[in-house]
């Protein structure tokens, strides 16, 4: 019989991802299907997922949105039919098991801090850098998840009270300007990746852009920084794909943006090394315990 | 022979205050003294005040200022010769004990989290709000310092990069609008003390600037929020006096800028109760272990 592996699995808009992690953390086995857009449909293709995977000694699910720790969803924007679902507390029922759930930018966090680019450290801040923008946070060589599990919604940090709207209902969260979306908006309501390939081409004008960008950016992480101080910062998300334009601009905003940088050692900047996979890695090691 | 002590000492500005608390956490001594202007009479003072607390089985300091893990003072621009000093590893050798040294701002978080108005919960913020804004960040039941020891210096997140200059060569730091001298700023460049006043007696143009300096102070504590989900953030700091006016236009906005306000239990705001004796309270903590 195959000793039974560590199930993880990363619920995104379109397609739910799936790992089994073997007693070392390498990856045994991955499937991918596509996200129901009906929350009962949700519960089933995550059983059918988990059941694939058998034997498995843990599950865990990360899912787009505000989770309690109850493995309660609530706010999920991308997953509209499925807020209010007791996500974990059906799933373990149905598998007979406990499931841990948590937000699928949390469970990145935890990925790249327990194998991939901020390994090795105690205090370390996740940020993922898509369509908006997510985090995690692990302080002291622990994941805080905030007393109702809703730690790291970084995003949503108010950085330009006067800035654009927010579909929040506020303005100037720092998704407006340093996620994907952010970059498109500074361009002119351009696509993100045209003004990255214009760059790579040496378009003065897409530099331009993309040195504000990274200002953006920079802020953002900068305050992170006094809040937390950590060793080690990790940008993920679907940006790390332009990280060969944006690195060096953003290493010298960080520099200057630091609160007293000449009077403290600097926390180290990395871009994520498990790409697609870090949410469903996250989740398995959140469910393994 | 009487009960050894827990002693802490609290280094203003202007005063350094001593406490000794016994096993039960209550004062049961107490002295104050002049702050030094020159370091190393720094050293001898508080050598003195710990001495006059003896027997004392541990010492804590809070300064103002970065401190590092190992009790050396770095940027600390209200005791400007005084960085760069060893205070920890210095007075531990002439006490001929282990003495731990941490920022003041952190000292009070840590006792109103143990003894004052953030007691019970496991994740709590502290924000002093004076001539300048301090902190303190208490998450997952840990005092968390980061990896140098830099944690909670949240008066320089920036909320407003087209905002006033800040001392620290950056621009719209959150302590630019919401501290004390925010204020007075906020007031045109007069003191806050006779805005509260004025606010007091009904003043509608000072209730009107105390309304945006509450508003400004909730953008920062929702900020916080979304970042470390807090059960309880304690407002301390100078500030705290004008509590009768501030409280009500602070849990307005305060409500209104949290992301996602309806589908989230709120933290507990709560003004500080320890008063000025939160920083040595706290150092005792620290250093009692």
């Amino acid at each position: 019989m195959a000793e039974a592996s560590h199930a993880g699995i990363d619920v995104g808009g379109t397609k739910c991802l799936g790992v089994a992690l073997d007693s070392r953390g390498e990856i045994v086995d991955e499937h991918r299907v596509a996200t129901p857009s009906v929350a009962d449909r949700l519960l089933d293709v995550l059983t059918e997922l988990a059941e694939r995977f058998a034997p498995i000694a843990s599950l865990g699910v990360g899912v787009p949105g505000l989770v309690d720790r109850a493995g309660v969803l609530h706010a999920a924007p991308n997953l509209g039919a499925a807020a209010g679902l007791a996500v974990g507390p059906m799933l373990g029922e149905r598998l007979g098991m406990a499931v841990r759930v948590d937000n699928d930018a949390t469970c990145a966090a935890v990925a790249e801090w327990r194998a991939g680019a901020g390994r090795g450290h105690d205090d370390v801040v996740m940020v993922t850098l898509g369509t908006g923008i997510g985090g995690g946070v692990i302080a002291g060589g622990e994941l805080q998840r905030g007393t109702n599990g809703f730690a790291g919604e970084i995003g949503h940090m108010v950085v330009d009270p006067a800035g654009p709207p927010c579909p929040c209902g506020r303005r100037g969260c720092w998704e407006r300007y340093a996620s994907g979306s952010g970059l498109g908006w500074l361009a002119g309501a351009r696509r993100g990746e045209e003004v990255v390939d214009e760059a790579r081409m040496g378009s003065a004008e897409a530099l331009a852009v993309i040195e504000r960008y990274a200002w953006w950016i920079a802020l953002g992480l900068a305050n992170l920084t006094n809040m937390l101080d950590p060793a080690a910062i990790v940008i993920g998300g679907g940006l790390v794909s332009a990280a060969d334009v944006l690195d060096e601009p953003l290493r010298r905003a960080f520099a200057e943006l630091l609160y007293a940088p000449s009077r403290r050692p600097h926390p180290e900047l990395h871009f994520a090394e498990l790409g697609e996979h870090a949410g469903a890695i996250g989740a398995a090691y959140l469910g393994w315990g």
